[in-house]
């Protein structure tokens, strides 16, 4: 990169937050897996919303491809550099405004942490609607730009859904925002919601109105054990569209087993298949509990925790699940949206595809049954290069064939890029790339994410 | 119109859905309110989604214009044709799916009436989420052109919120369509929702899968006066964001009192303006209201209803303002979103507005409190040309300087394009032109509506 794109950088945010140290890029380059490595050749860190305006402005007139980075927890490679980009960081847009416990809202900089909105609302004694284990470094910018889900969605919806404002740095450099105070708003396009899940292609996220909800004061969970998986996708049709309804995560007993012996903690139930249910409500939602579990096939008594402390224990193999299976080395992800009807048959017939390409792997299963949004993890895959690539794509070709997503709440990145079209016609690509071409012609931001 | 592009368009839809009758033509371009009046060339009728991309690309390529038509139930003349356009009516894309009660869902054509909607999803022991005067007329692609609110918004949202998948003819003739079967969808750009509320700018809409709900067993209804506004919407503030709220609706007791005079019933309550409160749950709310009415300043006892027709009694007067409103000529219409806390400033200074105006007029104040969403409805008023244009930019500004937004429920249409820079910013106007100029550089669809 040539010193004069360094030294206007530098004019606009300051030299101590711009560096070219190959050290800081090698780390900043590498996604968090280990598995997908890019090329950047500066770091930029702008504090402000206009100096985000200047860097990008400066970018595009250099001529320069820009990176956007979060907490770069991307399962997707999505903040990885393709093309020697220059970085830029939202680390330093971490303002928190103050909570409106009225209105139940707060405003807040793309680069705080999901785990700082967390406390926020928790002192104002409102919850926030999202939730995942990367709370601690996923930032409400990268959430925002991918519509991040997690383990609330059955309850709250999406990022989106949480989101009522929004400030945006377009390719050129100008501001646009819809941040209101009113709820009904119907002045003109939505670009808030087209900002939402583009994955940083379109403009870069740097503030955000985020709706908060009130805590409610009971809650019940549940963990229970089935024999068939099609009885479990039975009891989640049940469970997801009930008001009370707060959590609703499948778990195959290869997993549980797995995390639990790691944490030397008995699982909770038999079964090969575990459903976690929390129910959250004004009142007491455990008879609703107890009334819904009876017309389900259990494979046997259900564990069930009515106070915090066992409720922390049946949440304690859900939460370590990725932690502990990364233990076996980075796992082969896949993150897809299916119908309810068709889980059974993926569950079969993806473990079919793991055994015929990768004999020795391990594939497990959990996810949130509600949105029929599966993980699979195929833990201890030796396969690489074109052989990974194979079962890659054939997975792709299953989920498509089983009417499913190939891309659920991890979006697109550079990772699936090239899979966009088995999920999207060529219409809906041509009119992505129109919005594309519209918003940053020169399709310098982002520009190896999500079009091949 | 040349006589080629009317018969190229009978080759594409059948001669007998073509129409160049004068009569026909300025029948369709006199918006309904009688206010608004344009000048149509044609009236074409495609009958499936196919010819209606047929259709906007012949006249694309004839360089003429299109105004999409629905059910011309439109407050702000987004339906009145203002260059001698092509008229391309949905109302042949009535085909009305079979109800998936599983998973709550149901596919329609654009042309289809809301009423037709709530009688499928009825039929299947559900409820659609979105209610509103115009139901017999209104159809679901207008609906969901202008993102449509009304009376159910509260609860379950906009009609933004009932779509899951769309489809949409682009100005290209292109096809674009988001119907899924999953939930969880982030493979690129959201485009649903960029059509959702664009106006009919960026495409026709030609069929929608729409989200049904369970209907709630227990349903209780209560009208209560106040003697203060504040007092009001500090009972809005309590009631908007409890699980049970169904209906939330501000009357003022002038609006109530004329409306109960012409359907000789007496007002219910007594108060200077009145609260339609409905709440509707798995149990019974009627001790729920009762306790909640306790922290309320109300001016006397509330008339509560619990059952059916006691209910309808209620609602009675808030069902019929619109039309009885209506006997005294067309009212002058302003739809906006006010924060909460500007809502009883802007209720005096509106009137003190028509006042100075129009001293003989009669304004009155209704609307969805729950989302600060209130109709002004200036009756018998006889500015005309300049004179009307004078209040009506007035009342514009009076809106923005409360926080407000100019136009809510009803959208901008052709009414309200020259007050959008009052809602948005130069820079957020630029973005949405830099939107329509990329499906539509000709400017050719819908062209009158949203940009002045």
């Amino acid at each position: 990169m040539s010193n004069t794109l360094i030294d206007r950088l530098a004019a606009i945010v300051g030299a101590s937050q711009v560096s070219a140290d190959p050290d800081v890029l090698e780390g900043r380059s590498l996604d968090h897996t280990g598995r997908y490595r890019g090329r950047a050749s500066a770091l930029v860190r702008p504090g402000t919303t206009e100096e985000v305006a200047g860097v990008l402005r400066e970018c595009r007139e250099a001529g320069v491809h820009v990176t956007v980075q979060g907490g770069r927890t991307s399962l997707v490679a999505g903040a990885v550099p393709e093309y020697d980009d220059v970085l830029l960081s939202t680390e330093r847009l971490t303002e928190v405004g103050a909570v409106d416990a009225v209105d139940r809202r707060v405003r807040v900089g793309a680069g705080v942490t999901l785990a700082a909105v967390q406390r926020a609302a928790a002192k104002a004694g409102l919850v926030f609607g999202v939730d995942l284990a990367a709370r601690d470094s996923a930032t409400v910018g990268g959430m925002a730009s991918t519509n991040a889900g997690g383990l609330r969605t059955v309850r709250y919806g999406n990022m989106g859904e949480q989101i009522i404002g929004l400030e945006v740095v377009l390719p050129d450099g100008s501001i646009v925002h819809r941040h209101s105070e009113v709820r009904r708003d119907n002045t003109g396009y939505d670009l808030a919601a087209l900002f939402v899940g583009a994955e940083g292609t379109l403009g870069v996220i740097t503030a955000l109105d985020l709706r908060l909800h009130p805590t409610p004061p009971h809650r019940v969970t549940a963990v229970c054990g089935f024999d068939d998986l099609d009885d479990l996708v039975a009891a989640g049709r049940e469970f997801r569209d009930m008001a009370a309804i707060a959590a609703l995560e499948l778990i195959d007993s290869r997993a549980s087993a797995l995390t639990a012996a790691h944490l030397g903690v008995a699982a909770p139930v038999a079964g090969a298949w575990q459903l976690l249910i929390e129910l959250a409500a004004d009142t007491d939602p455990t008879e609703q509990l107890a009334d819904a579990l009876e017309n389900v096939a259990l494979s046997d008594e259900p564990a069930v925790g009515v106070d915090a402390v066992a409720q922390q224990r049946l949440w304690q193999v859900r939460e370590s699940l990725a932690e502990i299976l990364g233990l076996y080395g980075p796992p082969l992800k896949f993150d897809v949206s299916l119908p309810l009807s068709a889980i059974s048959s993926f569950a079969d017939e993806s473990r079919e595809l793991v055994a015929a390409h990768a004999p020795d792997a391990i594939p497990v299963l959990f996810g949130h049954i509600g949105e029929g949004n599966l993980h699979l993890n195929v833990l201890r895959c030796q396969l690489e290069g074109a052989r990974e690539a194979e079962l890659y794509g054939a997975m792709m070709a299953l989920i498509a064939r089983c009417g499913g997503n190939v891309s659920s709440e991890h979006g697109v990145g550079t990772r699936k890029r090239d899979y966009v079209g088995m999920s999207r016609t060529e219409a809906d690509i041509a009119a992505m790339r129109t919005v594309k071409a519209a918003f940053d012609p020169a399709g310098y931001l982002n520009g190896a994410v999500l079009f091949d």
